[in-house]
């Protein structure tokens, strides 16, 4: 009965915005009827966005973080130290780290990380691809910025043996207690980790 | 320096997705990248969904509820008892009741409430087509479902004013506590109400 009182259109628009990662089929229906309400553009504006979003965008043919020219604005970006390159699973994480403004060195982004549980093999990331980066030399350093994850650990100590025949460093990123949390609330594993990674002061 | 490193496409993308109400920034960025990463076909989808919304959903003519067909499918339908009608903020609000499976009457719905604070005034809502679709006369009873907030209070007084000159009953959804609720949880307005609005066993 339900079913009959929602016309076609609004029921796709609630199941496309439902397969949209944490949007439940409430939120979608939210999203749904708001647009609804609201002015045409609204619609036309994103439907125009999330076709340019891919008919526009592309992975860097060095980095594999997306953009629009060939290479990337941080490949081509003579400023930048390429001495230095940074792994990370996702484009997000570039941005994460450009938005420190602390780092001015290259990016490598791999497109996930090993999972066995999912079936993400090093076959499935852009690893070969990093390799092939690193092989002509070249790099003083490179920093394995994946998540602190079981996968992301997983994925550094695999990288750490395929680029250690390279002679590059290779770091990872500090884990620690998170600036701004409270001692109290942190969970125990990263404790341990801030206790063993303890500096002199 | 953030600015440069993200392509337009996937800042305009971001910058549609922030104008959902409920989606921060933070989430418009999840969602995007997500998109890059999944097929085409994906954003595509999403994208023609909300061009079709626009282009093939009006609002029915008697009762205002969203309907590719006019009158709409609710409005159409023999079966349905014509001497009720059941008054709703918005076009959710006919679903979520239809859901119930316990009404079989009709619907209008007012696209808003009455909202000072927000500049919403009576003739800003479809409560003159409302007094137009009482005035021939034949419903036995209207129901105000409007929000139990202060903007749905202020519209069901505002109504039943409206109303009693036709000599047409007019009920209201009962307020008290949510089945499944606990007492301890309850705010004391609800818990007011439930009191006051207490039956006989």
């Amino acid at each position: 009965m339900a079913g009959r009182a929602v016309p076609e259109p609004v029921v796709r628009l609630i199941e496309e915005f439902s397969k949209l990662p944490g949007i439940g089929p409430k939120t979608a229906s939210r999203l749904t009827y708001y647009l609804l309400r609201t002015a045409d553009e609204q619609s036309q504006d994103l439907a125009l966005a999330l076709q340019e979003l891919k008919a526009r965008t592309r992975f860097c043919e060095l980095c594999y973080n997306v953009t629009e020219e060939q290479p990337c604005t941080i490949c081509d970006d003579a400023g930048r130290d390429r001495t230095l390159l940074c792994v990370v699973e996702e484009p997000l994480d570039v941005l994460a780290i450009e938005k420190t403004g602390s780092y001015r060195g290259l990016y490598h982004v791999l497109h996930g990380a090993i999972s066995p549980i999912e079936a993400v093999g090093p076959e499935d990331l852009k690893i070969a691809q990093l390799i092939e980066r690193l092989r002509p030399g070249g790099y003083v350093e490179v920093i394995l910025a994946t998540n602190p994850t079981l996968e992301g650990e997983a994925t550094a100590m695999y990288l750490q043996k395929q680029i250690s025949p390279f002679g590059t460093k290779v770091s990872r990123l500090a884990r620690g207690l998170p600036i701004g949390g409270d001692l109290e609330y942190v969970d125990e594993v990263t404790l341990a980790r801030a206790l063993e990674g303890r500096s002199e002061m």
